[in-house]
């Protein structure tokens, strides 16, 4: 069973590799009767597009999302919403460097070990590329969050060790880094410009923060909320930890500093995330995600190749320093498509 | 939908209130002809019984697990093996004065936000008693996996603030902390004495290692290896954050020191644990998993009434100070339920 | 992946052997606060039991199912609901002669081919024993839709090539063989005796009708609420056909002659069985099950063992002359977790 | 949760809408390194196109399927297959006349009452239409039987009461009706045209045949492979009715009669169809599909419009007389896709 489809009731199911024609998503279980245009996926599509630099406008050239169907005379019918995005410049670089050996960090190994041969070209299924259609779709799912007043916000929270102080959410779009905290973000800045002089790539951490979702989403005790979005979080390429919450930091904490006691209205703290035993509790949703360095560095790498010979190996070339602040928008609609799929899960006990 | 199932290939479905009759497992999609009997539960299901004290042995009246189905003559028949362990003492304790009040750190809260109603004795089906299921169910999973000759091993790495340093395996089952360092087992011990006697609890971390999986397992994108472990682990209550490998480390690391270069046979390092972009690599499996302190204390807690009156709480009784050691057992049942699935799941393509 | 889920919504895993301990299912997805006790599950149960002769009260020594969770105080909680029903004779008949050969008609061969082992014991999982766990959740199935007003009903409508003339729902259960025409049910009886004096054995065919459904059910496109009842009903042993409305008498008519005129508030005729494109249309649904003589007969047939040799083989014993009518509650069981499960699915699109 | 996906491993998500820009199918758990070209896809998609008649050759102007992912070098990789299908002259019919008007027999009612809104263009999501992404899909299931060695075959073994009576399959693909019986082929044309001048439909029986099929494919107790067939094939509109093996004429047979004696290397007859306790058992798998008539009819007929009143209604144009020949590729499609799930799941107990 293969595992191209995320959700039980808003099932979103993406196919697409980074050069060929196009990649795509086809929703299925959007509610009918939802306003839709492809102009709702612009945006976030924007975000998340290759280079993307400082001062450089977030809207040149984006990905397009075309709606092939489930949408008539601009709302949902109910019945499958077909994205697709065509891969433009799909033909235009040279991976043949890389169809004999396998980049560290990477997943060449383990895709020619699980399926017996792979698509060499600039990671096929394996590419950060892969996200655009988890993207489209969170937009799509934003749309049905947005009827119950549900908000998602992801932002940089680290990046290179360099950690925002002071989160003021409204600023999250002003720099190129979706820094809430524009010092952090100018240190950042440095930090990378460092990084990138020395062939080497850095990692960080982000940070997503739902609002306004009503207590009682998630379906203990497999399919607990926070599972769910672990799972969702950890399933974006370069994450290596999640955390909601207080995280790894309440493994030492007191119970006594731990607990969120209740109060008339909601609770004094929120040291849970927003989520007691895989059950939203109505207050923020808070969720943080580990990324790790991008595994492309110009310095020099020790590999094998397909015959597990040794090489050596250098990458050269456009590659981003960090997956963030690309990945921020991925994240964001990981965590949109989670929410949207037990909001609508909890209908049915009703 | 309700997420009592956990599993795609080898499913697991659990049932079972803390206080009531009993609670079990039904596992639908067990292999046949793999030998099993009530003594290939017993062990796993004693290292989570409750009471389990230091130099107690572990095997005084322990959980009993019984097969109903799916076993004949020693063998599974690959129809549904259905698992039930009684609760003997059910009615014993009195709850009564908890059916007013919501608990803080509890899913009292959200389970009647949630269904509109609540069984309040002993936590219901969000009771930490829930996971005995997940253990026997582990123990068969187990089995399977024997087969291939993989192992998992769990263990405390911190307790308390107090962290293992030298890990030996084979220490592990020596302590009552299941900690590979028994230095440390003795440190946690006293720091567990210190914060009893103040009425409150404990927190830490749980590492995981999963030994000898092929390469090959993991189903990108969305339900690669190491997300289905994250979900796997989240779903465990107490569980506030998952990492792999090297995890929240990595977002500090550049990419040139958390890179693993392949060499011939293998890889020179593994802070990838085991898992590159989703599937396994064949290197040790490492997951650790951040343990928050138990909600129930003895220090009195501001909450609310079901009227949403303001009340404060002390709990008194027999609780443990920390989740830990008990949940050792759950988590490494959820890391053989997730890999025995992956194992059955990579068939489908061969 | 094994099959003993039924449900996508409303789940129903079984488990259980003709000859083990119990036999049993578990439902996940069942909405909280519906009112439940052991005595809804009985009269269902005491319908389908063994050895219910004509003129014997239905309810002697009745299978009596036990709920072990998911219910507190005489409501539903909304977590999973496990019914067990315990084998009371099941080691009293001795069934080694047929260890070593296959009987014909039944899953003996398939099993075998399929999982490599058996439990010849009775049939194993392919007794027909396995559908006590369908009648018990059917009836959980049932009280949910009661809060809807939906109702089903089962009856004989032929046997042995006789056939039901009038139907009148109010006399069903007033003959033993659950027919609604009286006169019918005589003749019925007649042909059985004849039949079981030659030691062979009948089949018929089984109407079901759905009253009360509202329209909208149905999951197009290949969870048509057609597709869904084909499945269920056929996933019952013996059955060998399953028409809606006119079935397969439409495969003959003049679209003008098939077709179901609207009029105002509804239809003119149902040919349409009450559902249209895959979809519920308001009208009553109707389904008919075909239903193959048993295959276990006193006259001697030819088989081979398990060594491939020929075999000659005659079934004595207290062996039903016919399915039906022990069979009529089973498929309304199936059709009761069938609408269940789309009433409970259609919720996710409000 | 909606409807439209199929299958278990080998994942079937089908979308698009008669007058959409297109129409496609994303299939996910396809197994590597199996051979596939758009030609693969090309013949079953011209057999199911519209307008073919009598004596016309079915390769003119046929439906192209485009293969955007999950191809590399000729070989599928593993990854999501995405086929689509434009639609080349969405645009060109005027279907403004039904856009208040519930059509009898159709779906125009159903999915108004279901979703609150209908893309009426063409019956929109409910079109056969919408079968063409089944077709191509189930020719990617064949490229995976074939490997096996398993065929299916699928003919018209009754139209408009004229039947089949000598079946031979080397002839099915020498008439315009798809039938194995020349001599019925001329009578059904005969039979089209008298109807057809009457402005009326036809109905009919669709046999299909799997050959090669290995004992042990189905999964009892609820995904018995009779019981998939059946659900795959009434999932294909127009059809009401499905049978096994004898079906129906089962009901009326005796169980020395029904019974199908084992003798070494297989089985003297086959009333099982090939299936037994819903496993297959290595003989020939046979089902057949009744197949209502057409609805849209010259023929006025009553119906009521969107707001309640009363209409009459005589749908004219280029519509066929009955859903037979162009439905039986649709049918082996639905075939094919249940095969080979179930030929990949059954990989999973090994």
């Amino acid at each position: 069973m293969a595992g191209n489809t995320f959700g039980q009731v808003f099932r979103v199911t993406t196919w697409g590799e980074s050069h060929g024609p196009a990649l795509g998503a086809v929703i299925d279980g959007c509610p009918p009767r939802i306003p839709l245009t492809p102009g709702d996926l612009e945006q976030e599509l924007a975000r998340r597009r290759p280079g993307v630099q400082p001062h450089a406008t977030p809207r040149r050239e984006p990905d397009q999302a075309e709606i092939l169907s489930g949408v008539f005379e601009g709302l949902t019918t109910g019945t499958p919403i077909s994205l697709i995005i065509y891969n433009r410049d799909a033909r235009s670089r040279d991976y043949d460097a890389l169809k004999e050996v396998f980049r560290p960090g990477h997943g060449d190994f383990t895709y020619q070990a699980k399926y017996g041969l792979r698509d060499h070209r600039g990671g096929g299924r394996a590419s950060a590329r892969e996200t655009v259609a988890r993207v489209a779709a969170g937009a799509v799912a934003q749309k049905v969050l947005d009827r119950d007043h549900i908000r998602v916000s992801a932002y940089t929270l680290e990046l290179g060790g360099v950690r925002a102080q002071n989160l003021d959410e409204r600023l999250i779009w002003d720099n190129p880094f979706f820094c809430p905290d524009p010092e952090a973000a100018r240190a950042m800045s440095q930090r990378v410009q460092e990084v990138k002089a020395q062939g080497d790539s850095l990692g960080g951490i982000v940070e997503v923060r739902g609002q306004g979702c009503p207590p009682g989403l998630g379906e203990p005790v497999f399919d607990k909320l926070d599972a769910a979005l672990a799972q969702a979080v950890m399933s974006v390429g370069a994450i290596k930890g999640v955390e909601i919450g207080a995280g790894f930091a309440a493994a030492r904490m007191l119970g006594s500093e731990n607990n969120d006691p209740l109060i008339p209205g909601g609770f004094a703290s929120n040291h849970a995330g927003g989520i007691l035993a895989g059950i939203s509790n109505g207050d923020d949703i808070v969720i943080r995600a580990a990324v790790k360095p991008i595994p492309s560095i110009a310095i020099e790498q020790e590999t094998i190749d397909l015959s597990g010979q040794p090489r050596t190996l250098s990458i050269k070339g456009r590659h981003d320093i960090s997956a963030i602040p690309r990945i921020v928008p991925v994240i964001a609609a990981m965590v949109r498509l989670t929410l949207v799929d037990f909001l609508l899960r909890q209908r049915t006990i009703k």
